[in-house]
């Protein structure tokens, strides 16, 4: 089998020797246990967090250690009863082609919803990571406007529809004029406005045209320049859900990053906002849920979705750093024995 | 009758300057109205910030008008079916020895729940403020950590009794060993830290070795070096209620409020903080339900309460820049026809 070690620690921007492709003997599958042969893996940026050496909500992968993943593959050896030989597991087996995990850590693909990479993007933990933040925290009301950046990633692409289908006004945030037409065409965002070249103060100018009534739900997964225009245009009792801020992945410093606390502060007294964390995993039991209602919509075209699909396990590290770097135009996936 | 206008905007902290002691005919109430002796008037931060000329939660005091403040009198001249004379009403009568407002937007305090007094404390603004935000937003559980800053204020004290009653461990923050001692035997608190002359990172260390199982609540009414303390400490899925800043004012700048937002941002995802603008007047529909629930304990010494009273108008100036300045141990009052 082969599989991309960490092999050394980033500063900043991951390089080249930041990750090592190994060979390494299949491993055999313990009690309970599940070997998979990897279709597809998932990159997603909160990967880059676990590369450093900090605490976050999971342990930092170890120097050395198998890069972490989300992935989809088709079952190998079982000594689970409850996965059978040529089943589809969802599990976490790292950037690898082959992978063993406890069957309890692992869910069931049903090939029946479409293609197996869609385990990872618009039906899986981007898809959900939307759909659960949405549903906790959104509190969306017809009539009122959401903002959410990273329009035609995977998870800013479904909080777009499920905003839109709310009956919101939905404006997005997208690298390039490219992603900001298919937000708009391919996802029915209402505007979608590039953030290329604009910094805080310009994105405030141009989020303020885009959103007359200003803002009520922001969805945050990019910090930066965004968030800083943001953030003067939040309505009496907005929400600002923070799931992620790729824009600050790297380490970079901004006028925003910098923003004093002290300010924030008394805008979310004045505006009694809400501001509210959200993971995935602490939603976890309400998959079965997100799966009833959203699995349908993917399959009629009702949500529409986009995969970026890299070839082999060997091409992973150029398209992470690709993604993290806005690269991508939907959900990146690395495409193994698909 | 007298009253106390606001004469120049302050710079920083507000000096005598800014106040000005005006003689004026007694008003007449029109249809409606209700014109009142005022008993007692409220001193309360919030006042400080309606001195600027920036956006808040409520308009700017302009020039020349009379400062606002919460009051209770007793009804003189009725023109409302609602109040006859000899009542108490409690309504915004401002900085002034008498006052006019319309009935419906004044409330009529029952004189067997005790001294017209409370109902500026602990059985008015500051109390329910405490109170409203704890049951709507605080999630308190049994063997959790709430820090609340000016413990001894009308509002922290409130906050640590209701935590304490509900099986929190309590620290409390304020500013003297007095205040200290206060809200320990007082008010119940398992402990409080002194914050003079302490930075952030002297808060941390105390809060560290008084908080050993970090926070889970944190009932914001200060800012400043307690914030920046009290946030590293923050559990996993804590709650912030952001109710006041006092240490911010003034416009006092320091190593907190310059705190880079991206760090806070950081810590609200990995820890899925939830970060809650408060503000009494969205939840004055459950007045009813508080008056019930704290009146008695209030009655019975369950919830105990501290004023410090100023006489007479013309010292409502500097008893407000004392309150400022932490200059009071408990709820500050100015005492009128009392």
């Amino acid at each position: 089998m082969q599989r991309i070690v960490l092999a050394a620690r980033p500063q900043g921007e991951p390089t080249d020797d930041c990750f090592r492709l190994e060979t390494a003997d299949l491993p055999e599958p313990g009690e309970g246990e599940i070997l998979v042969e990897t279709a597809y893996m998932s990159l997603d940026p909160y990967m880059r967090g676990r590369m450093d050496d900090v605490k976050s909500y999971a342990a930092p992968v170890q120097i050395g250690d198998t890069m972490e993943a989300g992935a989809i593959g088709r079952v190998i050896k079982s000594n689970s009863p409850d996965f059978k030989e040529g089943d589809y597991a969802v599990g976490r087996f790292g950037w690898a082609d082959h992978g063993v995990q406890p069957a309890k850590h692992c869910y069931k693909w049903d090939p029946a919803m479409g293609s197996p990479s869609l385990a990872l993007g618009v039906l899986g933990m981007p898809g959900f990571t939307a759909w659960s933040g949405i549903t906790a925290y959104g509190k969306l009301k017809a009539g009122e406007t959401l903002v959410v950046g990273a329009a035609t990633g995977p998870v800013g692409s479904m909080v777009g529809q499920l905003a839109k289908q709310a009956g919101l006004r939905v404006v997005g945030v997208a690298g390039g004029a490219e992603k900001c037409r298919m937000a708009v065409e391919t996802f029915g965002f209402d505007a979608c406005i590039d953030h290329r070249g604009k910094d805080a103060k310009a994105m405030r100018e141009a989020l303020r045209a885009e959103c007359p009534d200003g803002i009520d739900v922001y969805f945050e997964n990019v910090g930066g320049p965004t968030l800083g225009g943001v953030l003067p245009l939040m309505n009496l009792y907005g929400r600002i859900i923070v799931c992620g801020m790729i824009a600050w992945y790297n380490g970079q410093d901004d006028e925003t990053a910098a923003l004093p606390l002290g300010k924030f502060w008394r805008q979310i007294l004045v505006n009694r906002l809400t501001v509210q964390g959200l993971l995935q995993t602490d939603h976890v039991k309400r998959m079965p849920e997100f799966f009833a209602e959203v699995g349908p919509k993917v399959a009629s075209g009702e949500i529409a979705y986009v995969e970026d699909v890299a070839e082999g396990l060997e091409n992973a590290p150029a398209a992470f750093r690709a993604l993290l770097k806005g690269g991508n135009t939907g959900k990146m996936v690395v495409k193994l024995h698909g």
